[in-house]
């Protein structure tokens, strides 16, 4: 049947494509008067292609809604946090084409990201006790919010293995901070912020004592604990304020996925956990692993954290300061209705509150439900102390019953959940690899599941997260690529998987394999919205964002020695640096303040000192500083690493570092 | 009369649309008879879709020949040299997906490339001096060849700002081995080889006294020199002989790029250069710089060698010894006739020997032609001692006029040749923004070009540099993209331009961003020719390839002590770690030998300690040693960092570091 109609399509379209694609000779004389415009009309038929590349209508379908023609841009960004990389990944829709790697937490050499120039000084600050750490593994990239929707300013993505947020200015997509978080010993929920970015939220995963000194597991109830660190965002400075940031004592338990509520739960967060079984291992000495161990409650719990009244409290002194940091211990912020839990089933994961803000989805990796629970209930028990109990930590617990506004039988292992335009949420299902689309408004509609290519943990939708999602465009963020793409040894890329949702149906449009991370959460947002400016203010430290104090302008090059102390002012312009020579003695430290004198878009240099270990990217108008021993003594050419004009290869020089007498 | 036309042809594909596209109720109820199957038929017609996505004719053809369907493969890789990342970008041809980040030179945390694991070992190798180095200026990726053809076994790779060259294996995407050039400053022409991968040549950039002692600029003629290694590849073992390779003293001109005879030139090497006027800046006293004191001559000159007959005389001892490699100096190639020179015009750029051996293309960044040199005839001139003179050092130069075949006028600024299986030649031209396309075997033909966006370096045809390229497709690598991608800050993606040579003119397909870094040479190499592994033998060392000695079996996991060093064997498998404790002492040196148990396909695990800068990648079977001091006390949660199965999450444990007693 279906087989018989497509041929009637064929032929059908064979025919068109007589008239429409097929008059080759009217468009390659159009070439050749067009002489070096490149190609104009099309050279071959619709049936000539589906037929030589063995395309389905839906393939034609789905390459006509991916392609974008030479010169024409994406509708939205996609900013997908790096995963294990530690940086960011900017991706284009539908294209579904990379267009840039932002260096974050992990140095970048392109970018001159922790090769000598200003960038060490951001990837210093993210240092942990006496550890210099190099990588992250980042979780969940969070843009920049104003009354509930994306603004476009800034991204904060956070850390998880070793604790930390850092904050990228979406002005020239660079990283200007990382703060360390002093308290945990690894994060999971967040970074996410609060609806005009008063606060970015940081939640740790797995427990350990505040401030991570030692303590031995027998005493993991007592000692251990988990913590909500709500980082003051200073938008004017665009920088985090850890002096007037504070954080949240939580038990023991993991805490995991978090969301800030927005709306009707304004002023609320909530945080998802497990192990609430307090499970520590031990399988060297044959006893349960924490996967098993974790597993044994029928419930964990949900924390609802009310932020407004917890921030009253800090500054009415009620905390207590931990490793420089003001904490709200557990018997406060659960006497005052600051902290309850409510329960969840089966090892919950994912935490995300309904666009409206009245509802908050859980999801279940041992359950088969979506849970949606409700905030006014939740409101009201917490104002009525209308509870079932306490745990172990005095903490109250709504119960279950009281607290949701029901539930969504969704598959095998929900586990995130986004939204679209018309009331549907749609839940990733990691063990049964699909996407199933519900409505959160009327939630006993039956479900729609579409198949993805494999292993689906997160998911994202267009401005998903925010008061008013657009629907259009889903991604499926899959774990598991076995026989998607060509093979790349044992180590597989992702694959992201950009779904329709423009029709009644989800359609599938197209692969994207990630061939540098796996990303855990991503955000996609208008493209609109990004306003990148195209060059610096001539001598402006990316940094700092200020015009550098020793700036270098034309004419004004030199090289000045004091002592040891050698500071070299230096230009790049077209195709020379002046100075292109460099001789100083073994054992002089060295600092080189390099400005671009250029002005054009696109018009970049780079600068490196071969042996030295040092290179930096030279954007028109940017100001980098950059200090090293010359403890090596030898020849060592300097050059500029990025490809500027005819004469790229001669925009060189020397750094000559004359032996100690011996 | 083109917009006429195009309705009519909308018009009727509009109908096709009806019969062909249009049937949504069909379609949709195949979606819910096939359950999670899903899309299948179109929804939309195509010319609804041209519409709504304003696309032309061209961009329809363009959409339906580069987008690869969902669980289909694409055709070619690339294996694109990562520029100043310092790692190779893997690319599928005709989609453009980025495939792998393969780590080469510099650190990458997702495969755990530099972060406590084995590849730390192989970052070392390439230390220079006294210099860690963790970055590279990637030039010239180059596959292993067997008689003239890529074999798709190894790639090797050059990096331009450290002197080093890299081995990847094919078959598991890993980097083997980086060998640091003890004599060049840098380099730039190369890593390429012979045709059966004999010898792997790396050839210098910036000349500086051979092995980079310190000599002053006004000791340059003297003292500064140029230098061609040729590494020595051992294919049984699959890594470089550094005691039976060799090197070749060179003049202190800037040997710029290089490339193998083949077929009839085989057993021969050539090189072109500029800056033979030895000009060395000068910009802060008022010199002149370096680009326009290395823009006087009119001729530069081709570096042609004789590398078998070097290999005779290096094997009967007429190499002196710098540095720990033997070297053949000037004088004695010079007299031998395995270097000699001809006359190059214009600051000379590519260098690029045609498929059957017989000629050698070089442009010109300041000339408007290509030149193509005669193998037969330079044999000749050398054989009988045919030359003009000799140059300050020596060497023999030969006249112009009698080597050339011919030359070609290809427009402003020809750099880089490549070639198809129809005798065509691509030029790419930076100041023109075009690809010229000309017939290398019948050079009077007029020249045909295709706008490109904008300013390409380097240029890649399928299986282009081999005895036998396809055609098919080219890609230019274009080092401006002003307008073409959404903005994402001052530095912009370079352009890669995927070119459809199938049809009688060049017709532009698609346009990927390079999202991290600026590639200079690639290769495209037939996706059937690479056969990778998709699991380790159960405790392969990814790094020597054998089973670890200290490989960890199921139930044989412990932790033993003597004195203050501390051995765990530690397994990783669905979803636990065994031990998933360890407790030690401030102090202690810990090494963690761990082996995935895994071995189906994908099922990869990570291991990271928090706040330990520790994270490595555990594919299917795979094992790594892990080495540090445990200098920091405190508790430190361990886990899987990658998303592994349902209770990833609680794949997890402890590190625990008691404090010293105080």
């Amino acid at each position: 049947m279906r087989g018989h109609h497509f041929v009637g399509f064929a032929a059908l379209v064979g025919i068109v494509s007589m008239v429409g694609f097929g008059c080759e000779n009217k468009h390659l004389a159009k070439q050749n008067e067009a002489a070096t415009s490149g190609a104009l009309g099309a050279s071959a038929s619709i049936t000539e292609l589906m037929k030589a590349r063995n395309l389905t209508e839906a393939d034609v379908e789905a390459a006509l809604k991916t392609y974008v023609p030479t010169g024409k841009k994406d509708e939205y960004y996609i900013f997908a946090s790096g995963g294990q990389s530690g940086n960011v990944n900017v991706i284009g829709v539908p294209s579904m084409r990379m267009l840039k790697v932002i260096g974050v937490f992990t140095p970048e050499s392109w970018q001159g990201w922790g090769f000598g120039g200003e960038g060490d000084k951001v990837l210093d600050q993210g240092n942990q006790g006496n550890h210099k750490i190099r990588w992250a593994d980042m979780h969940h990239p969070n843009l920049s919010e104003t009354k509930g929707d994306y603004d476009g300013e800034f991204l904060f993505v956070n850390d998880k293995a070793n604790a930390r947020v850092a904050v990228i200015d979406l002005k020239d997509f660079v990283t200007k901070q990382i703060v360390p978080n002093p308290l945990a010993a690894s994060d999971h929920g967040g970074a996410f912020v609060t609806p005009n970015t008063e606060y970015v939220i940081e939640t740790s995963q797995y427990p350990a004592p505040l401030g991570r000194e030692y303590a031995p597991l027998s005493e993991y109830k007592e000692k251990y604990r988990g913590v909500a660190v709500f980082w003051k965002f200073d938008r004017a400075k665009g920088r985090i304020d850890p002096a007037t940031s504070w954080a949240m004592e939580l038990p023991p338990y993991t805490q995991d996925l978090a969301d800030a509520g927005k709306l009707d739960s304004d002023g609320w967060a909530y945080i998802n956990s497990f192990n609430t079984e307090m499970a520590v291992g031990g399988t060297l000495e044959g006893k349960p692993s924490v996967e098993s161990g974790a597993s044994q409650n029928d419930m964990d719990y949900l924390h609802v954290i009310n932020w407004k009244k917890a921030e009253e409290l800090v500054n009415a002194g009620k905390a207590t300061t931990i490793a420089g940091m003001r904490v709200l211990p557990i018997d406060v912020t659960a006497a005052e209705g600051v902290l309850t839990l409510v329960g969840e089933p089966k090892s919950p994961h994912g935490c995300d509150v309904t666009p409206d803000g009245k509802g908050v989805v859980v999801g279940g990796k041992l359950d088969t439900h979506a849970t949606i629970y409700d905030v006014a209930k939740m409101k009201t028990l917490i104002e009525t102390k209308k509870f079932e109990g306490k745990d172990a930590f005095g903490i109250p617990i709504m119960a279950f019953k009281d607290a949701i506004q029901g539930q969504v039988e969704i598959g095998l292992g929900p586990l995130h959940t986004v939204f679209d335009d018309k009331g549907n949420a749609y839940t990733s299902v990691f063990i049964e690899s699909v996407v199933a689309k519900w409505s959160w408004k009327n939630f006993q509609q039956p479900v729609e599941k579409l198949s993805v290519h494999y292993n689906i943990g997160h998911i994202l939708s267009a401005e998903g997260d925010t008061v008013s999602p657009d629907g259009k465009y889903l991604v499926a963020m899959n774990k598991m690529s076995m026989d998607r793409f060509l093979p790349v040894g044992p180590l597989y890329p992702q694959n992201f998987q950009l779904v329709d949702l423009t029709g009644e149906k989800m359609r599938m449009l197209i692969d994207m394999p990630m061939p540098n991370a796996e990303p855990h959460y991503s955000q996609m947002i208008k493209a609109d919205k990004i306003k990148p400016i195209t060059a610096y203010k001539p001598g402006t430290n990316p940094i700092t964002g200020e015009v550098d104090p020793s700036r270098v302008v034309g004419g004004k090059e030199a090289i000045k020695r004091e002592g040891n102390k050698v500071d070299v002012y230096m230009s790049a312009i077209r195709s020379h640096f002046t100075p292109d020579q460099i001789e100083v003695e073994e054992g002089d430290d060295v600092t080189i303040h390099l400005t671009s004198l250029e002005t054009a878009d696109d018009q970049t240099h780079g600068f490196t000192i071969d042996m030295y270990n040092v290179n930096v990217s030279l954007e028109p108008g940017k100001h980098e500083n950059i200090t090293f021993k010359a403890d090596m003594p030898g020849t060592f050419p300097m050059y500029c690493t990025e490809f500027c004009s005819a004469l790229h290869l001669e925009m060189m020089g020397y750094f000559l570092v004359k032996p100690k007498a011996k």
